[in-house]
């Protein structure tokens, strides 16, 4: 089974139909970086419409059972997130309704200081707020998986202490490996993990030691690593794949609206724009390569399988439905 | 089993208790009446709250099967409407997002003319628009029956003709028993029930012969010679109870923001409230005396149970899923 729990491509035809050629079973998709409520379902009934267009190749995600069928009728199974709470606006009536619609995955931040915590970007980091402990409470009560990728250190270690439920980071690599800011410290991967949460490895070149050099060898050896020291079951893909967008994405990424002045991120005025993907990771077909390079690490196939997919199918299975 | 397919009361826990008192096992209450997308979402926030807040009596309701688990509980199982397109703006795409936030039923009209269709105060019918026969097509595919009982006579034969599913009215009476402008003509009906839609008969005042005053004899020999003549199994009950509301509910509903004048609707000047309800159907608790009524016209016993609630459960079964 293969399950990358982060993709923010220009979707298209093409992209599904590699997505079925690299035997990819779920693709937890984001489709709200700085949108509100309204904006974020203009996204969903954008999904809609790719569903009933090409019902071959992709279908809709609500929960783990989603991604059996997937792979029985042979087709990509879509589940959704948000990385940022801008959808919910100020409403934590909101948190039931997207999870009607579909959400899965909520970042309490973006880079920035949200309504509900700080982002990794910010200078002070003052932790969850008195929103962000409600709003923790209500996903935690309707099968919201809270993701702290773009969020500050504080503000993540006390999500993970605050949340009821296993709480993720979709999308990062270890700070030890590559000491990018986005990239998560010791202390951080070991509340997240001790809590039942996982961490999905992050291909976008700004996470990878080497950039767009990155071999396979050291990607693999980084997550073999990884899962020696915090568990093999704590440890999934979350590619970050942002295949065949244009730049001006990422400066949407990046300052949406609450920004005149360009923030470069994790870019620079030189290099403002998406780095090229390592060659043994383009895209969707490419999965088959980290799967033979985390074999040759000498891990044992179980593992292997388990972070191809098996552990994020897992923890799909028990957090995606209301708390009982 | 008991169905009641329209109410819109001023909710209350009283109400609730008075639906399990009543042995109700499922309501479709009205959720939107002028509100745009947003203030429909608002709405369900609300029931979503009610639902958290009273687990013991009320449960939504999104398929036949959760009648079934309802009555299994012992709860009644709420589903949701609307008595106007007005939730869905100007977007066919809403169609889809509204079903999966749980709408089972929509009105193309509430009186006035639609983006969709004519309403039954027009002075003009010009039937289903460009727009109405698209959305049509779209509730016909995810799920969402149309609901014709506030259309004028065109509209509603032209819609029953369009809709590759069965439409429904789900609150009137005929007009031939008594001849308000918003009870419906034969062949309105006919048009209706032979494409396997429903009525669903009131016990709004004015939709009743001698209004308050209607006895309970008149009203189920009514329901028995409409049973007989359109088909035993074509009829069910739509109350239109709008228990503990006030008047300003009913001139919220008559007028919206559409006009600055009042208009009187179903009232007039001297009595613009909302009338008071017979004696025998003052709210939930009586639905029993409309059982013994129906049975006391000489139905049999299998006749009654349909009218009561088999029927909308057998309608309900087969029309809110996905076309396949």
């Amino acid at each position: 089974m293969r399950i990358d729990n982060l993709q923010y491509a220009n979707w298209s035809e093409k992209i599904f139909r590699q997505m079925r050629a690299g035997e990819v079973d779920a693709v937890h998709v984001t489709i709200a970086y700085h949108e509100n409520f309204r904006e974020t379902v203009l996204n969903f009934e954008q999904w809609n419409r790719w569903f009933e267009l090409y019902p071959d190749l992709i279908t809709k995600g609500l929960w783990a059972s989603d991604i059996d069928r997937a792979r029985a009728e042979g087709k990509t199974a879509i589940f959704f997130g948000f990385q940022n709470p801008s959808p919910i606006e100020d409403d934590i009536g909101l948190v039931e309704i997207v999870h009607s619609l579909g959400a899965r995955f909520m970042q309490l931040t973006y880079n920035n200081q949200s309504l509900l915590a700080t982002g990794c970007y910010e200078a002070e980091d003052t932790g969850i707020t008195r929103m962000g402990r409600q709003v923790i409470k209500e996903m935690n009560r309707v099968g919201l998986v809270v993701d702290m990728s773009h969020s500050a250190d504080r503000s993540t270690i006390e999500a993970a202490e605050i949340s009821e439920r296993p709480i993720v980071i979709t999308h990062a690599n270890p700070h030890d490996w590559h000491p990018a800011l986005r990239n998560k410290r010791d202390d951080v991967i070991r509340a997240v993990t001790e809590a039942g949460g996982m961490m999905g490895f992050s291909l976008y070149p700004h996470h990878l030691k080497g950039g767009s050099d990155c071999t396979l060898t050291d990607f693999c050896e980084a997550v073999a690593r990884t899962a020696e020291r915090y568990g093999t079951d704590r440890i999934g893909i979350g590619s970050d794949l942002c295949q065949d967008q244009p730049d001006s994405v990422v400066e949407w990424m990046r300052v949406g609206r609450w920004s005149k002045e360009i923030d470069y991120g994790e870019g620079s005025a030189a290099a403002p724009g998406f780095p090229p993907q390592p060659g043994w990771f383009r895209d969707n077909r490419d999965f088959g390569n980290i799967e033979d390079g985390l074999r040759a690490t000498g891990m044992s196939d179980a593992d292997v399988a388990g972070i191809m997919g098996g552990n994020w199918y897992r923890f799909y299975a028990g957090n995606f439905s209301p708390k009982p």
